[in-house]
């Protein structure tokens, strides 16, 4: 087992209605100055954005709307802009992932004279600055950012969509699910598939890690039973909760502990997202079988069989045949939450941008030397090749 | 899904040989003045105490030896007593669940006036007082008090072995797997049906729980699978590794998260413990099978048969087929452990003393109110009969 460290301060309140009572106590401790950060709109349409104004009456409350799917620098620049001229003393995001990830980004920006960008592209250069207290009200389960130090940020004039860490988690995070019952289909089987992909990165992994295995695994089973009832029954609390806990448990940095590998679809879609702006869930959902037959071979096989029998219940007892049975698996369960399992389904029709894309998911995400199995520009290449049929997948 | 919070801001710094370069810088980040308080002596024959020295060389500190298994108030009050005339600004614990219970209520009542058993009878007072930050060095896999609130003080002269609750988590907690390859097979074996047993308390809970119910199966897998391997082999790392971090992810909240009711097997042992100052994990070695069997019914068999087939690999497709061959199975890895599975084995010889312990039992641990089921003393007195005998099991 490696060594490794691990602290997460951040302040969970799970459940139902708890912003009612707590919300203003909790944005209060850090100051009466917020500025509050919201998306396109939905938390208009549900009353959450009418309940929180109301719960923050009489505070100093300045707004940035419209933050977008893969957030983008502009909005990060925007709240740059009204951080520094309202002086906030907290910031508070209303929303997703992107909501969040761009929140954090501007946590720092605060705090920095030049363009946040730069911050994006060297995440470094946040160590040395402060970062403003978050508070989060999430509303979709997804990226578990509501307990980590990272965002993925776009800047689609430069086709990049880049991860950038912080040097703080969000102080409090109000994980509610009544709050994502109204997520569409879409959007929830998209954030179903990128719960478990975060397992998936952290479960491939070289380090021998016995006790998050363990824990993956469970959270892998929790959000592979959970995602299709929430698709049926929108309105199951339970189902929503257990997503919404799942996401959160799946990325604050605790199963990761003691890992040492890089993460591989991840960056790769990151490039899909960045030159196509496709749903980042959705992509993972078909680059994810096919990366697991690419990196599937004598020296895997093993991990995989576990993942087969652990996670899939899967009976084979030799462990290439449970292994390819659980890529098959992966590939049913994806394709049963009714998204697009080739490329084609997110309207990207030709092969034209397949090198530069794999030449720089191998460079942004070291996949030629930090991979689970390295990967040059060719085998992602080829990965997007087999993206684009369902060859090979019964 | 019930509502519940989470927050905890350990610091854990997991693996070989961390304390060289980190220790000193984790205390001094608190003060100068340290208490450092270990038990009987093991930590001289192994080094840990010379290391421990040379890192705080020039350092303030006051020593607090002889810190007992199942630490009585006594020792809390001598290093209350320490604590007070040395003001000092930071608690060292080196040792096992003991010392560090005994170092955070020490850490307590260095702000209080009275007797530290008041603290220990009522936790409200701690929180009403400040908290010395505790830093800690784990040499034993058992209780998880390394990444939790709680300590458990006995008091012989008054029968009782109490839970108590102070407002903060250990401040740092050095895990080095290192440091347990010397520990005994008898404390082996005692610290991993602890881990268990912590387990089986939070997962046989009546809230809906689907998120941590997977991450404890898979916690409860590692203990399982990895205890006979630390035995076989005292000095295998990862083993030794992986029973370490379990205690730790066993009883730092987070799989407990919304639960409702309250354990039961442990303030059962907590009477023996009081009573014939036997070891705490040999304890719920011999009582938890047979809660297993009181408590298993109707409304529990559902339960009971996903932790067959889930932990134990059981392919009985009848409920209560599962159940019973989980509980015959639990028996088995507690005996495969080397300890006793009947009270005769720690010499408690005679019913003398049943009545009396179930009572307070049944009082202390709100089992008839609070129980996963409730039980009345007559049910506990019936668990302790069963555990004279191995009738039931194979």
């Amino acid at each position: 087992m490696n060594n490794f460290t691990f602290q997460n301060k951040t302040d969970i309140r799970f459940g139902r209605d708890l912003i009612e009572g707590q919300l203003r106590d909790a944005i209060t401790q850090f100051g009466n100055k917020v500025l509050f950060v919201y998306g396109g709109g939905s938390i208009k349409r549900s009353g959450l954005y009418e309940q929180v104004m109301r719960l923050l009456a009489g505070m100093d409350v300045v707004e940035l709307a419209g933050v977008e799917p893969n957030p983008k620098i502009e909005s990060v620049r925007a709240g740059q802009k009204l951080a520094k001229e309202h002086d906030v003393d907290v910031v508070l995001a209303v929303g997703g992932g992107s909501v969040i990830d761009a929140s954090k980004v501007i946590a720092s920006a605060k705090f920095y004279e030049g363009d946040p960008w730069e911050l994006v592209e060297n995440s470094a250069l946040r160590n040395d600055i402060d970062q403003l207290p978050l508070v989060d009200i999430l509303t979709l389960s997804a990226t578990g950012t509501e307990m980590n130090r990272g965002s993925v940020i776009s800047n689609m004039a430069e086709n990049k969509k880049l991860g950038t860490y912080g040097p703080n988690t969000p102080a409090v995070s109000f994980l509610d699910p009544a709050n994502t019952l109204t997520v569409s289909k879409w959007q929830t089987a998209a954030g179903s598939i990128d719960i478990f992909s975060h397992l998936t990165e952290q479960y491939f992994d070289r380090a021998y890690t016995p006790v998050t295995d363990g824990m993956i695994e469970g959270l892998m089973r929790t959000v592979i039973s959970n995602a299709p009832v929430a698709l049926a029954h929108p309105d199951d609390y339970n189902a929503r909760g257990a997503l919404m806990l799942a996401s959160t448990m799946a990325l604050n940095g605790l199963v990761g502990s003691g890992n040492e590998n890089g993460w591989t679809v991840h960056p790769i879609e990151h490039e899909l997202s960045a030159y196509y702006d496709i749903t980042h869930g959705v992509g993972l959902g078909i680059l994810t079988p096919r990366w697991m037959k690419q990196v599937l071979d004598e020296t895997s096989q093993a991990k995989f069989a576990k993942f087969a029998r652990n996670v899939w219940d899967i009976q084979a007892t030799d462990d290439l045949e449970a292994a390819e049975q659980a890529i098959q698996a992966t590939y049913n369960w994806v394709k049963s939450l009714d998204v697009p399992t080739v490329l084609q389904g997110v309207e990207i029709m030709d092969n034209q941008k397949f090198q530069v894309m794999a030449e720089s998911a191998v460079e942004v995400g070291s996949l030629n030397t930090r991979g689970y199995k390295k990967l040059a520009p060719a085998d992602v290449v080829a990965m997007f090749e087999a993206s684009m049929t369902t060859d090979g997948f019964e």
